[in-house]
């Protein structure tokens, strides 16, 4: 039996209360399911499942009624034949992947029918019902008419055939082992579960950072492997995606270029298109890193991005794949002295020329902001400044700079931002939500990817709570109007159950988390400040001299990286009005950002009203008053979440706590013994 | 046909010149050896390879002389039946593994006579031989009485099971591959006779931090193996060492407990003892690095050094083996926030109060200074604080702090002015080679141990010029009497031939090298300042916030370690007097050790007339300067060098001269941003 650990938010706690029983008793006798095809029969399964974990009986499955009440799950173009009364004059508004819950009574029948108009919409919308029936919300007369925001919904795992994972903080990789795939394919179905519950129909399997033997996934050898991994996700409405390498040409081909315009080059590409739609036919296509971070690409033949992208559109074209073209290109190779170069507008410099040049089945994965993934940076500028590309967001599950899955950082917040920035793009309430579910520009292609936080570790994410970041990832992308708050709450429900003093009480240190962690890392969006390589832990000078170009510049008088277009890197220019003038203006800069556009004296007044250097002692000793507040919050639960879980969180948090104290111990004494200001309460500062 | 590169400094080059090789005609037609055994077959062969690579033509060697001018190689009780009239009187003076290098001239023969007490000391004698006809040294009425000062003159190797090096910067081991010892030992045979001529007698050959695999090297199973090792060393004279885990009776044995008063552990290091004493008779002993650095030791069961090391030297004692119990032991879990703390202080805290308590088959090996092979630091005050405890020295031959071989860095002048130091331990003129050679107190075991610098590279160190520390490290603990300018010629002309040019140009070089890196990089005698774990490259703050105990304290006022008994840690107190008031006194303070022992505003006035900052800034500027100095040099010689060993020379020296550039700016920036203070002859410091 499944650990509590193991299950995350598909607990399906079973439902002890009389009357939720007596409510749900009505639904929990029979399904009725006319069709069928692997994903229905899938959510059929599902449904039956959860019914049996929550009531503790499980329901007949039939084709048509056999009692008066019961749960219809359907698609569209089958209900007439089935149920000539069913209203479906709501079809049209869920589109492919969506679905209506509505409880209908009809001469002797009162039905909980579960329709899509696909079987991936009826999939979703019995984990929906499930959702419900868990949170205990009544269902008579129950009217719901859903259907996802975002076209693509996606995971990255970043997965090496090795059976490490970069920057992967839950154990290794349940894809891959000693440079093969895995032939159980228990936990990768579970896996899919996850995913599908909270509407995730993309999956890219490998690292991005594609080695040896991964560039040989798309070779005709590998390929009946990779079909198996296909066939799980696909039974879960999820489409497979592989990481390419871009000179597999000449790794697995043989030829002497991968020169994109070369002609054998494209033709190799075709002919292997063809191959992986032999044994994949809805193969989704390629995510691609290319001329990133030592990564080959198209600059070696002299072509450029476009010409990459657009020669593996074409192959994949007929057979309806797609290319997803990474936007994380910069020079990795900079020299700290120049001052002149400035990582953060790199993608906006490589990308924006090549506007309207990609094939309409390409699409540009930028990531949410313009360095990478740190606590607090901008949002990207290209996000928008692209009208006639495809975009869609990269954001990082994985805590690489929040955490580490080590410190509790709930990230939902902070994308909810991001969704919420408005890049003025076309006017007034250009926001990025809009460029992600396309309509802004009207993109054919758009949505979302993120890079997984899961491994082979029993509670798959390493901390328990981190769970809650790949739940909430999947619900926000879904519907970007959903509030960090509601998906918080949504989450613990299904995790730890319905007690009140445990929702409120988890929900408070979800919300809290990301700012607590911002406030005893680096400071006022200046980034980084972490030990170089693995990036866990205070090292305020590991960047400071390297090569990465992620500088703080501060010295005796102050700190922060002047992107002002007077005076600085001109990287606010990037913005569209009113942003770029915001973000230039010391004035409106916002105080959160304020380091990551100007650079300023220790003395410097923020907003808030306090000095610079007062913020940063402040908000490292608050950072890590904080971290011990999470404790004392999540102790008030003993006796009401389950040892196990209890103490694998209790222990995380504790490891929190005192490393919370070294990062404010060695930013507040590098910023002492550089400033010389001593806090203005007295408070210890180590010399 | 080995590479110039390999044959490092056996090269015996052809000798080309008329009057040269008319002198060496004489001895190169006959060698006499009246007397067998494994070492001095080793001495004959060498010798007469060597006259063949000289001299072009291959000497015969026999029992009884067969023309009237000949080299003899002998061994002193077979005198007197050979060659009665050779002169004896003399061997006394050369000890166990001394010579007599002498020309005779009797009745109708002119003779050439290697002598040794023993066939190791004629083995050292061939060398030597050799070396005087590499140079060009008249033979005619030669008359060398020689010996080794110091008795231990031991390499350790870290090479791992594995086949990787700690520290190592010259490739793969040459002894273990894949958890396994070597089949192949031709590259063993031809280290073991580049440590002969130099005259090491002893090598440890695993890394001291014992994985497991190396911790069944003494085991019955393993022990064949490493026993094919020890018949390669003996060959050349040189006894083999292990390096054991302490918990080995629990990892083998099977034991609950490695309890060193515990009679089963004593009776298992017993019997392991007298198991490796009948694989390998000549057994050289244990090296031990035990509760230092995570390793498992006597403090684990409430014991200390002297019992953990006396129960080994027990086990060893019945056999003639003795225990190398390594003095490295400090806290490596520090709090940086603790400036009561003082990593310096640990090997002698810790030692001390010891004294006298180990058994006279344990010898204390002590590293050079107090803290770990740094490019500055002042003696050890271990050093000859322990009047009735065997010591020996250790230096690290391998660049782990010193440029990693990428940088030149000669390092016979620092030892030379370790062996210089007058600890005052007995008053004045206690020098520490008196107690590398045990005269100071009579110690029973004495001498010295390196770190080596070799691995697979095809000239053995990486950097080729780097050969000239382990021939150095050689010849310096033969006779620490020798100058680095003797040495270094010695190693040049061995290793580059005789011509003047070249002679002075690579001796330049090499004397210069240990303080051009010195310039460039931890001013003052600070130490660290390098990126954490790989060590190599600045980084200023690397390990400023660290549990290593390594700390510059570096704020806007000023930097360095008070060390001293008033107001700082009383480091400098554990030294004699005058020394310790030398340190203590800010005017005595050398300006090399300064940020060593005090903590100074930057505008403090140097000996030199100096600031600080400024001396920070001058030697920057003027060690990158150098290092483009060295290529200058080198360049010089071009068509005067072969071409392979050329290239490869110069490809360091320009990696080394950009690097330099990269320390010179990362230091100058970090203290121009915390100091405010511009250099006074107004050079590029970046912001």
């Amino acid at each position: 039996m499944a650990s509590t650990m193991y299950k995350a938010w598909l607990q399906n706690h079973h439902v002890e209360q009389p009357e939720l029983r007596e409510a749900l008793a009505r639904w929990s006798g029979s399904i009725v399911a006319s069709v069928h095809t692997e994903v229905l029969d899938t959510a059929v399964k599902e449904l039956a499942l959860g019914i049996k974990q929550l009531y503790g009986e499980k329901p007949t499955v039939s084709k048509v009624p056999q009692s008066e009440t019961f749960i219809y799950v359907g698609v569209a173009d089958q209900l007439d034949k089935s149920f000539g009364y069913l209203d479906k004059s709501e079809i049209p508004r869920v589109g492919q992947e969506g679905y209506i819950l509505k409880h209908v009574v009809r001469e002797q029948h009162s039905i909980l029918a579960v329709l899509g108009e696909t079987d991936r919409g009826a999939l979703y919308g019995v984990f929906h019902l499930l959702r419900l029936m868990n949170m205990g919300v009544q269902l008579e007369h129950l009217h719901i008419v859903e259907r996802p925001r975002n076209q693509l919904r996606m995971i990255n795992q970043w997965d090496n055939a090795d059976g490490t994972i970069e920057r992967g903080y839950a154990g290794h990789s349940i894809f891959f082992n000693e440079n093969q795939i895995v032939e159980d394919m228990t936990r990768i179905k579970d896996y899919a579960r996850l995913l599908a519950s909270v509407g995730i129909n993309a999956i890219a399997i490998n690292n991005v950072n594609v080695n040896e033997v991964e560039t040989a996934f798309i070779s005709e050898e590998q390929l009946p492997a990779v079909a198996k991994l296909a066939d799980v996700f696909r039974s879960y409405g999820i489409r497979l995606y592989i990481s390419i390498h871009f000179a597999s040409p000449m790794e697995l081909g043989g030829l002497s270029s991968a020169d994109p315009l070369l002609p054998e080059v494209r033709e190799w590409w075709k002919m292997t298109a063809a191959c992986i739609y032999d044994h994949i036919p809805d193969f989704g296509g390629f995510l691609v890193k290319a001329d990133s971070e030592h990564r080959p690409g198209p600059f070696a033949y002299g072509r450029d991005h476009a010409e990459g992208a657009n020669m593996l559109a074409e192959a994949l074209e007929p057979f309806g794949g797609i290319v997803i073209w990474r936007c994380f290109v910069y020079n990795c190779m900079q020299d700290w002295r120049d001052r002149s170069t400035d990582r953060a507008r790199a993608a906006y410099d490589h990308f924006k020329p090549l506007d309207g040049s990609f094939h309409d089945n390409v699409v540009l994965q930028v990531k949410n902001g313009p360095m990478d993934f740190q606590v607090r940076e901008p949002v990207s500028p290209l996000l928008g400044a692209m009208n006639q590309t495809n975009q869609m967001i990269e954001f990082q599950i994985t805590q690489e700079y929040t955490g580490q899955q080590r410190h509790l950082c709930y990230l939902i917040p902070q994308w909810k931002e991001v969704l919420e920035f408005d890049t003025h793009a076309k006017g007034k309430g250009s926001y990025v939500k809009h460029i992600g579910d396309g309509t802004l520009f009207g993109m054919k292609i758009s949505g979302y990817a993120a890079v997984s936080n899961i491994g082979d570790d029993e509670n798959w994410t390493g901390h328990t709570l981190a769970q809650a970041n790949l739940h909430g990832y999947g619900r926000l992308v879904w519907n970007p109007d959903l509030t960090a708050e509601e998906i918080a709450e949504e989450w613990i429900r299904l995790t730890f159950g319905n007690e009140e003093q445990v929702v409120r009480t988890v929900a408070d240190m979800l919300l809290a988390s990301w700012h607590i962690y911002e406030q005893y890392t680096a400071p006022l969006g200046v980034g980084w400040m972490v030990a170089p390589n693995h990036h866990y832990g205070p090292d305020v000078d590991g960047y400071e001299y390297s090569r990465w170009g992620t500088y703080h510049f501060a010295d005796r008088e102050g700190i922060g990286v002047d992107r002002t277009d007077k005076s600085g890197t001109g990287y606010a220019g990037q913005y569209f009005s009113p942003n770029r003038e915001m973000y230039n203006q010391l004035s409106s800069c916002p105080d959160e950002l304020l380091l990551f556009f100007h650079h300023v004296p220790y003395t410097h007044k923020l907003q808030s009203g306090q000095t610079v250097i007062q913020h940063i002692y402040e908000t490292r000793f608050t950072g890590a008053e904080r971290a011990e507040w999470l404790i004392q919050q999540w102790t008030s639960l003993e006796g009401k979440i389950d040892p196990e879980r209890y103490e694998q969180v209790l222990e995380r948090l504790q490891e929190q706590a005192e490393h919370a104290k070294e990062w404010r111990d060695v930013i507040n004494t590098y910023f002492y013994r550089k400033s010389g200001i001593a806090d203005e309460k007295g408070r210890t500062i180590y010399r």
